[in-house]
């Protein structure tokens, strides 16, 4: 596969986790990011192994995702019009090891993700605006509008 | 030991786990909630099996507790001078089972937590102020100030 573009408007930071014998700290949301947008709910998914959740588009929150345990697969896909990013497809991998890092997804972008962990995983995410069922839309996993085979 | 008065602006929440047979969503924290202040920072304790972190104290910020993995005994102790609980200890578990529940923490209160499950533990917060290492006092876990014996 030739190198992702990075779809427009989709930031990936990676996060400090401060390690010593006790334990860690993770970092994850600060209100002075440059992404941060507000806040109006925190909450997870816990994701069981092999599972896959999605399609799912948010029309007008902004997320902020990062997996503090197990390991999931994101696709997100961009049919926004206008965006020169449009059509085009991320596979990124979120977890709590090399792969610590806050995915920052403005409002417009399908995506559906997966649990890769031999263990569940827990997918955290941080929203602008408190959950309103009427702002997303949902698809099934296969549908001819999103051309993404999942395995 | 007779029964524990809540201290004085320490707030309990049960949260909503929705378990289907894929995973569940975890509720956290909503700005609609009563006890939130506002937000300024997400991060995580990670904590390994047997660790007792503290003793801590934040004189100006608001914290809320959750834990999405693992179990954390925390201590709570209240020597704010005027409350009506002055003098009193709170001992709350955190899991993420019978006891997931978000615990709002007013300022001026002193705290320490152990991992208690036999996998490290994450204690979740969201405070709201960023980090300033100004903000707060520690003392050591055996201290003549405050009279709770860890075991």
């Amino acid at each position: 596969m030739s190198k992702e573009m990075m779809i427009s408007g989709l930031e990936k930071f990676p996060l400090k986790q401060i390690v010593d014998e006790r334990g860690a700290v993770f970092h994850y949301l600060k209100s002075s990011d440059s992404t941060f947008k507000g806040f109006g709910e925190a909450y997870y998914s816990k994701v069981n192994p092999g599972i896959i959740k999605g399609w799912k588009k948010h029309n007008l929150v902004h997320q902020h995702f990062c997996v503090p345990f197990g390991a999931v697969k994101i696709v997100i896909f961009d049919n926004r019009e206008n965006s020169p990013t449009n059509g085009h497809f991320n596979e990124i991998i979120l977890d709590e090891l090399d792969n610590y890092v806050r995915l920052s997804i403005p409002p417009g972008l399908w995506y559906s993700f997966k649990c890769i962990s031999e263990s569940f995983a827990l997918l955290a995410n941080i929203i602008d605006t408190p959950h309103d069922p009427n702002e997303s839309e949902v698809l099934p996993l296969e549908t001819k509008k999103i051309n993404y085979l999942w395995k």
